[in-house]
């Protein structure tokens, strides 16, 4: 094992921003907060429920304004998963007459688990079909809407490919149809420009650490005027959308990671876009090596690889040992051994599904990091070709 | 407002245990881990990965520890609503045939709300009522059980008045009758011995921030056999019980709580209950006030009195005014303006619930704490009486 490690997998979680952990510590120290109050419930009356409670609000301003939303339109949650889950279960749930939905073939499991469970429980469930780049297509999702149609659901950019949708098409056409739109951003946020004021989206989902922030905190948009169901059940917190005291630390720290992501957008987004290319071209150079997802709609970090003649997992363990840290498909999928649906929606085959690597680059990525992958990846990948009984040049 | 506040509401949350923050640093430093890794994924191959990974099963051997469970039966989730929730309802989605379920009549908003849930989808909700004290009898859950009866759950120790119930009696009943029993152990666990190895439990709710953990995560013991099915769909985390990316530094907060409590279990409530007693004695000279709850079966660290001629919220906010942070009834819905179900169902009128305040001391409040607090409550209450137009002594 090498004594560093070189981070590039910052689509599974991204390292803690600092001052992130500096804005959560007052609310994790006990009594270090600057109005030396103890921790409180955000629900209880006294000065440090009081206080608590003024911090869960002033995140939820710094998330709205990062979506261009209104704090009244967050409801916090504890991730991505939640955010997706409440979405559509909570949307089906509101419209209780409408049976069919429509997801998109590339969704990530919280959005493709909660099509099963509404499958199994009697709706319809239309997956829209990507072409080999991964994109949905608008004319595809006009023919499908139907008067039943409960909600559709289309991720905003791709976990594993890093396409991005064309968000905006997608959601006028449902919004002209009169039905609900759930984008999932847990990738894009940050990334990208997200303006659900002029974006007709009902319902968005973003997560806190795949932009700098704590794990275990998330939030969903809920447009003014959409009605949820909700899907879980107590204290009445969020508006009685989720119950259960607020995690004040993880959303204050969720606050800062969206305020800072606000102001760097396009700085992090031109630094990531600059890396990729390089990575796109140095794998260029290499043979059976080819690039999944659209070539030019795809977000900024993202680079994702077939490499024939390679099993991903033999070749992450392999850069893990020379020290870089990459992704083998999707982090969020990698207990269960099946070959990607994301990939296989896209036309390619069990095994070359079975070779693909994610390589994604953050905000403090170096030139320096992406050379010395590039060399380690070609000697990994030049190994396993060695050692595998399969692979003929 | 005071430079200084006493918090006696503990109940509602606790101070984050230096400790706890200790072993949290590290998983929210970036590269501050002793390993010197970067925050991971716990679904991650890499090394970053496998230390996230290694440290959420650290934290889940110390969590069974406190319950006497094995660490497999432990199933992280983002607090104790959320743990109730899934397993009410996951308890009930697993036995479809049956269509009953018992609640007590005092049970948290997280179990309550899924009774209503319940109910509305066609369920037969049966609630057991309690005696003047709280307590739920025993032979009048020997009654209510029937063949389709689906799940029963009952709160170990209540939230708003200490009461204690006799978990173990009734956890043998329902084990003989064959009926899943789920427990919310939320305020119980920390305060008094747990020993799932001893009692015939299926499932029983944790949360962190009640004993000195990070708010945002909870656990819910599933014992070995017990089938739930999920209420939540994801990438398979928690053995398929709980998608999400795993919160890993509140995890580890949670399980270094866990350990901490573990081990000074009985220090901290023979240190609680000194000061609680020193409360009832204190609050007993003062004239039209009672104390809620078991006098004896109830929690070390709760005293829950109904104060006559007083609303309890301008009493909470009385004695926040002069430093002393209380709760009205319980934090955890303190939403609505109703009056409390736990009170009325134990035979309270509604203005006694209106008058009820609930002072919760934690492991490091001190004799000097509750001499001035008993000094505040009691002027408090006197000037709130001579302000009262409808009090006369």
């Amino acid at each position: 094992m090498p004594n560093d490690c070189i981070y590039l997998d910052h689509a599974a979680t991204t390292p803690l921003h600092e001052r992130v952990l500096e804005a959560m510590l007052p609310h994790l120290r006990n009594r270090a907060a600057s109005n030396g109050l103890p921790r409180g419930n955000p629900s209880s009356l006294h000065a440090p429920g009081a206080a608590a409670r003024e911090a869960v609000e002033e995140a939820r301003e710094s998330i709205a304004r990062l979506i261009g939303a209104a704090p009244e339109e967050i409801v916090f949650t504890s991730g991505g998963t939640e955010s997706d889950n409440l979405a559509v279960l909570g949307l089906a749930a509101a419209n209780p007459d409408k049976k069919h939905i429509v997801i998109s073939a590339v969704e990530h499991p919280a959005i493709r688990g909660v099509g099963e469970y509404l499958e199994a429980t009697g709706y319809e469930v239309t997956r829209l079909g990507v072409d080999e780049d991964g994109l949905v297509s608008p004319e595809r999702l006009e023919d499908v809407l139907r008067p039943d149609t409960a909600l559709v659901a289309v991720m905003w950019a791709n976990n594993e490919v890093g396409t991005v949708q064309p968000i905006e098409e997608l959601a006028i056409i449902c919004s002209e149809a009169n039905v609900p739109f759930h984008a999932d951003a847990v990738q894009a946020a940050g990334h990208l420009p997200i303006d659900v004021s002029r974006t007709p989206i009902s319902t968005l989902a973003l997560s806190a650490h795949k932009l700098y922030g704590p794990q275990g905190v998330g939030a969903l948009y809920v447009r003014e005027g959409v009605t949820l169901r909700p899907i879980s059940f107590g204290g009445g917190q969020e508006k009685g959308l989720r119950g259960g005291t607020e995690n004040v630390a993880g959303i204050v720290g969720f606050g800062e990671a969206a305020r800072l992501a606000y102001s760097e957008l396009e700085e992090r987004a031109r630094h990531e876009e600059s890396l990729r290319e390089a990575l796109i071209s140095g794998v260029a150079a290499l043979p059976g090596v080819s690039l999944n997802g659209h070539r030019k709609k795809r977000l900024s970090n993202n680079v994702h690889l077939c490499v024939e003649g390679v099993e991903a997992e033999s070749l992450v363990l392999f850069l893990n040992a020379l020290g870089y840290a990459v992704g083998s498909g999707s982090a969020c999928a990698s207990s269960g051994h099946k070959a990607s649906p994301v990939l296989l929606a896209m036309g390619h085959s069990e095994r070359e599904a079975f070779s693909a690597v994610r390589i994604t680059v953050g905000k403090d990525s170096t030139k320096a990091e992406v050379s010395g992958f590039l060399e380690a990846f070609a000697a990994a990948v030049t190994r396993l070709r060695e050692l595998s009984p399969l692979y003929t040049s």
